[in-house]
């Protein structure tokens, strides 16, 4: 590789006019900028990255804090993400959390030490305060999480809107004992999704029952525990909304097996639209999450607070989740009359 | 922010000493390296990254290029490749080629403007002559691919047992008629997984019809269509590997639909051992991917290659695929008897 002395050599100039050419230093003439560039093209002298961004204190690089990649909502997440970094010219760094808050911190340094811009956080683990001392360094923008006292900008889903229109469908389609599911992440969105949902119970004088709220249901497998207590219950919901597509899949696979028609006997409504979803019998109705509009939301705000360089601002950007209305909640008088 | 002028300040030493401590330069006392780092602390200074790898040369960034993280075969290669990575002290950044040409060049380019401290590609667009030039700026390997002429680390399925390992396990079925669906991918990993399967058929002096072989599925839709075909075909094919198990999802909606019996009308394999693989009815029998054991291995042959500056060297690590085997290929004879 040629180095700066090669290129100085071979322009007959010297090494410090070589590297005010390379910084963009005003004075320099016309003539010597020429000469160094054709030097440079004639060695293949690449200026290396680091001395440029040395130079001019941005890295173009973006960090995303995921928990798991693999997951489908944050793969499709972080997929959106890739490309309206890209559009902007900026590369993404993704660091997996694995949930776990020393891993949190160890990538929170990166700002500190200068190798990223900016930092998204798509969850996170730590204490707001520990999370707010590393906005001294560089923008955090949260995409799908909301804080009540973070001072920066947030992306994120209204999760009462969203619990009570699950609710409220469920009401529509003639249930009145409904099961829920949590899938034990401890989150202010978690906790307003439980709120909405039981806001729209009350407001027709129903209650959630303790017995039908169902903790830390996630996988497949939580999905059969789920209706395995369903069975032994003396009295039981005619719908359960179960906090993941993976979840209602195992609840849907387990009822099956005990001869129970769905949605006739138990209505299911899923969350995520996974690919799933759309292949279980009955198809599962399910919460569509605004995931591209999220991304490219906060892919924005990345951009404008990387360059304005006030990052302790409150934006609250808030999106919608939707229902996508399949099968596992028709109408339910319809099914009983045509039983 | 506080500076190397603050520290030398600080320390009561020269702008150069601070700049020797940092850069680990031989000669400096013990005493001063100590009057450094106690100012360093107290002032809370941080060197900064692209300062210190400016001097090392090293980014401590790995590109991973991959075609869509949405995948779900990419997003689980990407999460145990962030994984090893982070073991072993690197960042990841990803990179989204979208299968485009223009895109991976421009990725590849991270390595030629030092961005980062090696490629790890897990498929490619261009000719391989293209991406070979790259070499020169430093270290490229391949993690889910193999070409003939390439001369770097090679970590790759042997796919042609893959083939014939599916093919075999449809023969021991009873089998005779198998259909094939390809994933419309062109490379030599696709070329010798067709080629392994005609293998084994034609050891027993059989081969696969034209009419059987199915170019370019890869959806849940392809999977419906490719069963639209064969409904219309007067000699069926009684088993079908379909290169995916979300085509093998879309093959068996479509045949329920029609009444057919799975597996003992229509045999299914499927590609990828995905979540919805356990979920439908039958449960697929799938080929499931040594994930793990190659970005394991890809990660730690990146990692020496890094350190020992050799990149043009040929290496290949072939892993093999497994299959799970489930309801959807139970023995064929077993099924006419008991029918």
């Amino acid at each position: 590789m040629s180095t700066i002395e090669d290129v100085a050599k071979l322009a007959g100039l010297s090494r410090t006019t070589v590297s005010r050419v390379l910084n963009d230093h005003p004075y320099v003439s016309d003539e010597k900028k020429k000469l160094v560039q054709q030097a440079m093209e004639q060695l293949g002298f690449v200026p290396n990255s680091a001395a440029r961004s040395l130079r001019n204190q941005k890295t173009g690089i973006i960090a995303v804090l995921i928990p798991k990649i693999s997951t489908s909502f944050f793969s499709q997440l972080l997929d959106v993400l890739e490309m309206k970094a890209s559009d902007k010219g900026y590369q993404l760094i993704i660091c997996q959390t694995q949930y776990s808050k020393q891993k949190e911190k160890n990538y929170l340094n990166l700002l500190k030490t200068r190798q990223v811009d900016g930092v998204i956080m798509t969850s996170f683990e730590n204490e707001w305060s520990v999370i707010d001392s590393y906005l001294q360094y560089g923008p955090i923008v949260l995409c799908n999480e909301y804080v009540e006292d973070a001072h920066i900008p947030m992306v994120y889903i209204n999760q009462a809107k969203t619990g009570y229109m699950i609710a409220k469908h469920l009401l529509e389609r003639g249930h009145t004992q409904m099961a829920y599911c949590s899938n034990g992440i401890v989150s202010e969105g978690m906790a307003a999704r439980i709120h909405g949902f039981k806001s729209a119970l009350s407001e027709v004088g129903l209650y959630l029952h303790e017995k039908l709220y169902f903790e830390k249901a996630s996988t497949y497998e939580d999905g059969k525990n789920v209706f395995a207590q369903i069975l032994k219950m003396q009295v039981k919901p005619t719908a359960i909304f179960t906090g993941s597509d993976l979840v209602a899949a195992g609840i849907i696979s387990e009822a099956r097996t005990a001869d129970w028609r769905l949605p006739g006997d138990l209505a299911v409504v899923g969350y995520d639209n996974m690919e799933i979803a759309k292949l279980l019998e009955p198809m599962v109705t399910t919460v569509v999450l605004p995931v591209e509009e999220m991304a490219t939301k906060a892919m924005d705000v990345m951009y404008e607070k990387i360059h304005n360089k006030h990052y302790r601002s409150l934006e609250k950007h808030e999106f919608l989740s939707k229902l996508a209305l399949r099968e596992s909640t028709i109408y339910r008088r319809n099914l009983v009359a045509t039983s």
